[in-house]
């Protein structure tokens, strides 16, 4: 395939559907050109001619997507307690979806078996040829060296230092495997869904820790040596407890999910909160959704547990806000689900502690997405990947 | 001129001093049209062979310059308390410098009086005649609208607030004037005289205020709404004191040179530093470079004065390196003068709150170009954005 072919394919995957002048415009082609490759590719099956969009009066531009001919695509998202696996069309449309608790820190042994069962099974089930596989995108809770697809030293998942998660999925799958930080993806996922509308952006996920995907001139940013958007362990607050990293009051420490659920036990067995003890009673644990939960139906003390987790994270974002003068931050991850107090106490403390040149235009809201923004951009990640290296041809 | 001539020239002004084969690698151009070319630009006067360079072997390659008959360039950068204009070759060599002490706060008036006069006088002392100015860049110690030239709020410059430096600059040369912070043009100073080699780093301009200018893919990041790297107003100890911002503790209130500078009059009055007690009796004033000299010389106050500011300054970076992964950081300003101790103290404090993988591979260097980063960043700015809207043609 020629690279103009190939730009005007990614082009197309990066829309989610464009008529045939918006792309030469995007892609600053002639109006011939664009309808000379389109019309190759359209005869290739690469693309495909989806209904028509709406017009305000001439011929009627056609909507160009990708082909669902081109392939499937897999999306797999390893939590720290968790495990998603989306299999996917290349408009990113679900064929379907697996999740399920997992355990990273028992090692890549568990995840790897469990994976080589389940993608065969998702496309039988599905019935896909395993050929028709484009692609894999992964994403992992933990720092990795994209150019290899290893993990390094990740902090959460003892065990997958150096890990190659690239090569034992040569065992599960011919399709090129791509491997990168799950907040990476999510960023992908989000700069994907807004059409690369938006150029300068930060995506931040709050779960078992606290990181953050950074998209910078309209390409996501991975920093010097690959750890960019490692916050989790910024200062929130020097008189904080100690962190297992060594140092003082890490905003990881203070106000991600276990943190979380240590406040909310405490609140329970103290019976500050009798919401608190009463799920304390029922279940013999407490976990983050619970103290969501608490929150929204009025329990002071679990209000005051997500407000000062809100207020901690939105400290450590005012610092970046006046230093990367994002247009938004989109929060993800399980705790986001905890609702929209979370989201305000953020807000309130970002607002309090950035300069107003920085936050006049900025907007904080939960990732668009969802809880899909992380297998989404996996999806993102392994298209993008299997366009450039020129796999569809 | 052509893109391809454009590309060429600017290609030549980022190298320095470029063989046509290693333009040819960088431009991915063809050897042959490499050539051809540069014999074009070489007809046009645009272009000068300059010296052999070094080589192993074979014909001798030449090493192509921006011709100096181009034009010259007009560097300025407005400091809180200085001004210093730089008359400027095409390859950014120094005909002529002028610095004076000035005072931003009294407005634009007196700043701009004296670039009326004193522009055309280096011109003239210098034999130069006034429609040879290619461009003018403009340094000012505030957030700037670039696409318009013009100041935004900014704090340490009242009564410059949407002042229109470039229009006013209109009665003073034909040639057409670049504004931009005072800190992207110190990053702009080093990524050129880095040889843009180096893709994703910091400046950290530590005087009167505290900034940072951010290159992101190798080029210049302003943010969203170009306030990307106004770092001053971070939080540094949620303790401190209260800053005019109306927030306590921002590292700007605690550890730039006016806070340098009251810590140093508090160690000289109370007898607690004789050096600065002397400074003090001797000037009537203690200077942030004077806290510097004393702590040189060994006086043990001056020493802990650098070495807080060092610490705090450095306690924001770690923040910063955690979320940015840079692979340097180049610290420059009036305050960065004070010595090796200042710079430790910011290496000491980064390594001590950042993660391993983040400065496993970081330089926390002082930046190139010293006190000259920023004018010759202005001369970067003219020179690129002349070529860049085809001026020499």
């Amino acid at each position: 395939m020629s690279p103009d072919e190939l730009a005007l394919l990614e082009a197309t995957f990066w829309s989610g559907g464009v008529a045939r002048h918006a792309l030469a415009d995007t892609l600053q082609f002639s109006r011939s050109k664009t309808n000379a490759l389109t019309a190759g590719l359209l005869d290739q099956g690469l693309l495909d001619e989806a209904g028509a969009q709406h017009s305000t009066g001439g011929r009627r531009p056609e909507t160009l997507k990708v082909h669902g001919r081109i392939g499937v695509l897999f999306g797999v998202d390893i939590g720290a307690t968790s495990l998603d696996v989306a299999l996917l069309r290349p408009d990113l449309t679900i064929i379907a979806r697996h999740s399920q608790e997992a355990d990273v820190q028992a090692g890549p042994g568990p995840i790897m078996a469990r994976l080589r069962s389940l993608l065969p099974a998702m496309l039988a089930q599905n019935g896909i040829a395993p050929d028709r596989v484009l692609a894999v995108g992964i994403g992992v809770p933990g720092p990795v060296n994209f150019a290899v697809g290893q993990l390094v030293n990740p902090p959460l998942m003892p065990g997958w230092d150096s890990y190659a998660i690239r090569d034992d999925m040569r065992e599960i799958t011919d399709a090129p495997v791509f491997v990168d930080n799950d907040v990476n993806l999510m960023a992908l996922g989000v700069l994907w869904r807004q059409r690369k509308q938006i150029d300068n952006f930060l995506v931040i996920k709050v779960g078992t820790g606290i990181g953050c995907g950074i998209v910078c001139h309209g390409e996501l940013y991975r920093g010097a040596t690959g750890s960019a958007g490692d916050i989790g362990h910024i200062c929130a607050d020097p008189e904080g407890p100690l962190c297992r990293c060594g140092n003082r009051g890490c905003v990881e420490a203070m106000a991600a999910a276990p943190a979380i659920v240590a406040m909310g036990v405490d609140a329970a067995q103290s019976g500050r909160s009798p919401a608190l003890a009463a799920k304390l009673a029922e279940k013999g644990r407490v976990e983050a959704s619970d103290v969501g939960a608490a929150c929204r139906a009025g329990d002071a003390e679990a209000d005051a547990i997500v407000r000062r987790s809100g207020r901690l994270i939105g400290q450590v974002l005012a610092a970046l806000v006046n230093f990367y003068n994002p247009s938004h931050i989109f929060i993800g991850g399980g705790v986001s689900a905890i609702g929209p107090m979370f989201l305000a106490a953020i807000r309130q403390s970002v607002n309090q502690r950035s300069l107003a040149l920085s936050t006049r235009h900025l907007e904080i809201t939960a990732a668009p997405l969802g809880s899909e923004t992380g297998l989404i951009g996996a999806g993102v990640l392994a298209m993008r990947e299997a366009l450039r290296s020129g796999s569809p041809a």
